[in-house]
């Protein structure tokens, strides 16, 4: 049905198999720091505005592609689509982050959440990655994403970003059984969605546990790891030849990489706080590695970023026994509007030209 | 010239000497939580204002004492008391943290620092340091703190707080040798800074490094852990018997919790993010540590508390060889006004409770 693809390095990085060159694509890659971008949203209206019409969304997600020879393009949408389409109704404040008008804050709130249906309530991100596909042709692969369940539900519980998540965590404290019923349909949800993002031709897919890094060890194992690793397993489970490969992103969370090595995700996202070798190191060839500059480092000179991916980039290869199979390079967590666009190129250039063979 | 020290567990427990009974503090103890906190201040005007005059500092700091058995009090001041010292002007808006007036921004503006006198412009600390002394009386030993070099860097170089830090680590990358010399003279200044605290009277002193968390490992050691090393090594020479124990706190630097334990420090702090016993395994006895309930647990039920409380002090004993020595019991990181008063005394009672032998 599709065009065959014409470059299919990070797809071969995420199976650990050698590549040319290290593939990168950089998390938030569509977004405010590229004048094309704040020109489409200045006509659209509003972020969601965009995410909700699929030719925006489309153009929105190729728009890094037509000025940096990235190796991926990631669907241009929302972490928090989900619990939008279950009715919390998502909205967004300048300078404030994302909000939801109705949280639910008890276990009755929460008995009433169900799986949105896919082709219909949330068939604007199904058309947007149907269009997004045609219009690749094949050039990169589409990378389809979720927000993690216990991060779908910090939001849905305290209505929008937290410093504290005093809400959530009195739940988890005092009744974690309303907490868990709330992570089990998210759960559900999330899969379902992944998997009809696959359908509509995602060919990997990612999981943002933005917030899992928040949690002591106790609860994140209890509130957050499971959750992934159900994901991980049911999504496994899927189509033979078709699957597409899973990457868990968590930011804060680099003391559960070998959990997350462990889910059955092809590949695990790493934030900078963690050297890459030594994440290598622990995770022992069982999974890809995704990451992990420091966002910030692009506000430093070129040649400065040269040589922080220059070091990246060995890290990884001492930790994996001097390989550099099973790495996509990207950032530690998302770009930042006021950052250079030409410094994204001089960064994504230097990946390509140091990682040759 | 003082009254002898009437309960000393938290200074025998960072000596990693046997207790009756779990010592705790909490970190910002003296805050917003409290009613008459909040009296003193609308009276005082402003929270500058009120750590500028030795009388309400005093007063400000007892507080909590007078509703809590808490084994330590600690000076009511700010940790950024140092650049506005050194001519930065620090103020605050209502709703967003500390500011600075001047930031430094350049290598010229960095050059013109210095260390500023402690008994002439930091004289309403140390006044604030004898006072207390004189009024405590004894009851319990008195912490005087600062930022760490890092963290003071950090405000001063980007003029409040940050989400991405993007100034000081384009400083990092493009003119590291600039950041060092501000980081030097950052180290000079909190040397001086404890070491006349100490003089003063503070029977304990803690270093928040609330920023070394954001930092890569490579910069980590490269910008904050010598820096902290040199303080505990300097004030390690200071005076023999009147030696006041060093605790380093750090927020999101768990993985560092063998570099910390190396540095000379009596005591390194822990926040949530880690199973205290894994870093009482960690540290193998080294020094002592102080930690480390997630604050959040105060918004929890009495039951909910207690049960963490216990949760946190029965790790700590497995990761130590059974013994509940040197172990400072607090939270991981600091109170928030929106927190219950009553919940603190479950907290208090339940360490000394359960600890009891």
């Amino acid at each position: 049905m599709s065009a065959p693809l014409k470059n299919d390095r990070f797809l071969r990085a995420l199976r650990r198999e050698p590549v040319d060159r290290t593939p990168v694509w950089l998390m938030r890659q569509a977004g405010r720091y590229l004048p094309e971008y704040r020109e489409t949203r200045r006509q659209a209206g509003s972020f969601l505005g965009m995410a909700k019409q699929p030719e925006i969304a489309c153009e929105v997600t190729l728009q890094p592609l037509r000025r940096f020879p990235l190796d991926a393009a990631i669907l241009f949408s929302d972490i928090l689509t989900i619990p939008d389409a279950m009715g919390l109704e998502l909205y967004f404040v300048e300078g404030e982050g994302p909000k939801f008008r109705h949280p639910v804050r008890d276990a009755a709130a929460i008995a009433r959440l169900g799986v949105p249906d896919m082709e219909t309530e949330l068939r604007y991100v199904m058309d947007a990655v149907r269009l997004i596909r045609r219009e690749l042709d094949g050039a990169v692969p589409l990378i389809g994403f979720s927000g993690s369940p216990w991060t779908l539900a910090c939001y849905m519980v305290e209505g929008g970003g937290s410093k504290d998540f005093a809400r959530i965590k009195a739940m988890a404290l005092n009744d974690p059984q309303a907490l868990h019923a709330l992570l089990s349909v998210n759960t559900d949800a999330v899969i379902a969605y992944l998997a009809a993002q696959r359908a509509a031709g995602a060919q990997a897919l990612q999981v943002f546990d933005t917030w899992g890094g928040v949690l002591s060890p106790a609860m994140y194992r209890e509130f957050s790891l499971p959750y992934l690793t159900r994901i991980a397993k049911e999504l496994e489970r899927g189509d033979g030849a078709d699957r597409a490969p899973l990457i868990l992103f968590g930011k804060g969370t680099a003391a559960y990489l070998d959990d997350l090595a462990q889910t059955g995700a092809d590949g695990v996202g790493v934030d900078w706080l963690i050297e890459l070798g030594d994440a290598a190191r622990r995770t022992g060839g069982r999974v890809a590695l995704q990451g992990n500059l420091d966002p910030a480092t692009l506000y430093g000179a070129p040649e400065a970023i040269r040589r922080e991916v220059r070091r990246a980039l060995d890290s990884y290869a001492a930790g994996n026994q001097g390989s550099r199979d099973g790495h996509v390079f990207n950032l530690g967590h998302g770009m930042s509007p006021d950052m250079n666009p030409d410094h994204v190129a001089v960064l994504v250039d230097e990946v390509h030209a140091y990682s040759a063979r």
